[in-house]
């Protein structure tokens, strides 16, 4: 056992289930993408790819270096749908305003508008796990469409203030954009 | 004269003030270049960049390949404030809805989220001739903020609608996106 008390050769097993869900993410998209698959790929038992990353968003959040999980902001919209609104834009920006998590976001979009690869499995996953899970939150038959203006409104958000930098959006105070764009994401969700 | 009317040669003209503006707004920004300059470098007088382009704004618009004129934005919002929201949206939808313009955006998209210099022009582009003149029709002291989150939510959905093609949006009918849409940019102009 080393001294973070792991066996020896985990960190090389984590390496390749990563590489491997790479690979499959992006050969068949995220919708067809199996846990059995990239195990079988990477030369180890499902089991571990579980053991190590849960659910297929798990390893689909680690392989693209994503700064967070899609369920956490569906538990924000479930805690209170009343509010939700602006918790979401709360929660939306701290990702953002890490410095690690935007180089991430920002290369994620980068690939997504130059390779309909990566735009391709961007699409699923944004389909199945953001917009699918805030649209069950929402009481009414068009959910899966307000769910999608909700994300809309955010990438939009955070094209402009955090890559773009346009002003006076990339200086506003996060409480002031709250309270502009809170009661926007509300309508979508319950108005 | 040739059988356009036009003297021979106005079409390399034309080209060469062109190139020149893409050079010179690469250089300096969209701030800092000038009519002159242009025409210095094309080898005209500036009077002829203005007779082929009329402002600035026109020059940046035919050399970027911009399938719209922000000043066509503004006028929308100025007919009448109190209804500018569904237009609004209903103008943005009409531009990416037509094939070359949709190329022209994705392009345009695609260099700023790759490359600093694209990113600058389109930031001071985007702030001077879009958020500010969308921001002398909001009668509030965080004008240009709300004109910056229109542009945010616009520049949001052409990313998911036209560039990800994320459903159900991708194929939402124009006019649902319109009566969805509409109130939260009328919130942001007037409410």
């Amino acid at each position: 056992m080393g001294p973070s008390g792991r066996r020896p050769g985990t960190s090389g097993a984590r390496q390749a289930i990563l590489r491997a869900a790479r690979e499959q993410f992006g050969r068949h998209g995220y919708d067809a993408a199996t846990i059995r698959g990239i195990a079988a790929q990477a030369g180890v038992d499902p089991a571990l790819v579980h053991h190590y990353f849960g659910t297929k968003e798990g390893v689909f959040v680690e392989a693209m270096r994503l700064p967070f999980r899609p369920s956490e902001i569906v538990d924000t919209v479930h805690d209170d749908a009343g509010t939700a609104g602006e918790r979401l834009v709360r929660l939306f920006l701290s990702v953002w305003e890490s410095p690690a998590s935007r180089d991430a976001l920002q290369g994620l979009i980068r690939s997504a508008v130059s390779h309909e690869q990566a735009a391709s499995m961007l699409r699923e996953f944004i389909t199945k796990e953001l917009i699918g899970r805030v649209a069950t939150v929402v009481d009414r038959p068009d959910a899966q469409l307000r769910g999608a203006l909700v994300g809309a409104h955010m990438i939009g958000l955070g094209m402009l203030r955090y890559v773009l930098r346009v002003e006076p959006l990339a200086s506003a105070d996060p409480d002031d954009l709250v309270a502009l764009i809170g009661p926007t994401l509300q309508r979508y969700l319950t108005g």
